[in-house]
């Protein structure tokens, strides 16, 4: 696979490099670690700060997510790999008003470890701390043992509501209640055509036939429920649907907010496909869209395919999903 | 190339299906031709109509670009094709509040003919019309043939300018001015890694061989000035601003926006990384940016590569630059 790349050590400093060049009335570095970024905005008095991570190759998220309505600060990993705890720490510090920092992250491993580390530190300085694992991705572990499953595109619903509910004035353990909430009201599953390949290695993600699919593909190429024949965009949807439907208990008159998200080198033409597909199945089922997100939200380098996500909306969290955001790679009016 | 679709037949159908049910309150169909599309917002009473339009294949352009501060309005074509005279007209007619119609398009021989055709029955219909079209891409001819040349990313840029010009009330010929001068003063070379293939055939649109790039490839796969070794992100920048360069006069302490456009498939990360070597080149000639754009904003569906733009900024552009948009695939506050 080319890249535009240089030394393949040095992509994630110069990406970053480039984008804070890009974005500076944006995003600025911290002094201590290349890897520690905050918001450049004018932050409220006594608000809860709001800090996400993980690794790189995910791009919007972690580091497009900082900015006004959502994060206030990231700490970047290598490439499919957590940060480690100095770089979160030195975020937390920068970004506590007083009224504590939220951790949002996806339910895995070395994200666990590393935030939980960071944490720790962040206590003994009494900076309060809560965190908030996504874990929506329904192919990754059975109904009962949810806090297995790992966390995909629904993250970005995570982030969107928290980072309101902060904006808002809400109290630290709100935020978190309003992050929990949407983690809880939040199903994912995904669906890959073709594989990223690492800058370091150039080895492919993932092995598939030239006509096959794994359903439930996770974001690092994790393997899904099952390989199978690649399928009309309706079929895929119908199946993703039902892992989804399968597992959550949604009625009519209820509102969702629909994220189709691209992993990478899927175009959007394909992407409003499978939306067009959501949204006459949710029409069916007498399921009200309240708002849609069709793009890419959290991407694996150029891997192919996509992922439906259906977030459960009450009053509460509409309201959060209203809430206009800024930021340099996701604005909302 | 797998990709998630039903009939390929149905391709452009479906996308605009599922793109006016994604968007309803940005965008709506028109009765007589499926393709035929027109912003939902509120329009200000005498305001200039912006229409835009092309090949599909593209997204966000054209029809990402229409909403609240560019486009009123687009006519989508086949992929890679230009759509014909009767949706051009259907649009023109709805958008045109009395102030006339601005045509925005790329400079490529079908879009001329059926642009030009579809204004000259506009005129029938006393609807006055003007037309800019944009050329931006220096590898497409030599200086000295500039309106032979076609136009890829920088014709974002002009939407950008054209549509405030007509936000802020701006006469018929003013926005055309307003938008001719954009075109005047932008510039842009795009460098192509890796084909896209088109749904009805599922063939690759050039042919590079395992390591190799087309330096100043256009929109549609059409060749460049020369194949190469792919080389570093710093190289292949290098080149192409050197190119860019070439092509336009740039004095110390000038203002420009920057746009590097993926073409679809190349991760964001490649693009921040380079953009850093742009921003280094630039400020290495005291040129100052005024405003940055990263990612896809002009596509070639699944391509590898990315293109890069300058723009030339007066007072009057850059006020045009910084004006809010707010559009399904492109918000600006």
């Amino acid at each position: 696979m080319k890249k535009l790349i240089n030394n393949p050590e040095n992509v994630v400093e110069e990406m970053i490099d480039g984008y804070v060049k890009a974005h500076p009335s944006y995003v600025r570095r911290l002094a201590e670690n290349d890897r520690s970024l905050v918001s450049s905005m004018e932050t409220k008095v006594d608000k809860v700060g709001i800090l996400i991570g993980g690794g790189s190759g995910h791009e919007p998220a972690f580091m497009g997510y900082v900015g006004a309505g959502m994060a206030d600060g990231v700490a970047v990993g290598n490439i499919f790999a957590s940060p480690p705890p100095a770089p979160i720490l030195e975020v937390t510090k920068a970004i506590n008003k007083g009224a504590g920092v939220l951790y949002l992250y996806g339910n895995y491993a070395g994200d666990v470890m590393n935030f939980g580390m960071a944490a720790d530190l962040a206590e003994m300085e009494e900076i309060q701390v809560e965190m908030v694992l996504a874990s929506d991705d329904v192919a990754s572990a059975p109904k009962e043992e949810k806090d297995r499953r790992r966390g995909i595109a629904g993250e970005f619903f995570v982030y969107k509501t928290a980072g309101a509910a902060a904006d808002f004035g809400y109290k630290l353990e709100e935020v978190a209640r309003v992050a929990r909430q949407t983690n809880e009201n939040t199903r994912s599953m995904g669906v890959g055509l073709s594989p990223c390949s690492l800058p370091q290695t150039g080895e492919p993600s993932f092995e598939l036939g030239e006509n096959e699919m794994e359903v439930g593909l996770g974001h690092h190429g994790e393997p899904g429920i099952r390989k199978a024949q690649i399928e009309s965009a309706d079929k895929v949807a119908d199946e993703l649907l039902a892992n989804i439907f399968g597992d959550m208990t949604l009625n009519k008159g209820d509102d969702v907010a629909v994220l189709v998200n691209g992993l990478g080198s899927t175009p959007r033409m394909e992407l409003y496909i499978m939306f067009r597909r959501v949204e006459q199945v949710l029409k069916e089922k007498g399921i009200n869209i309240y708002r849609s997100y069709v793009g890419d939200y959290i991407t694996s380098l150029e891997m192919g395919g996509c992922s439906i996500t259906l977030t459960k909306l009450d009053d509460e969290l509409k309201k959060m999903i209203d809430h206009p955001v800024d930021c340099p790679m996701f604005v909302q009016k």
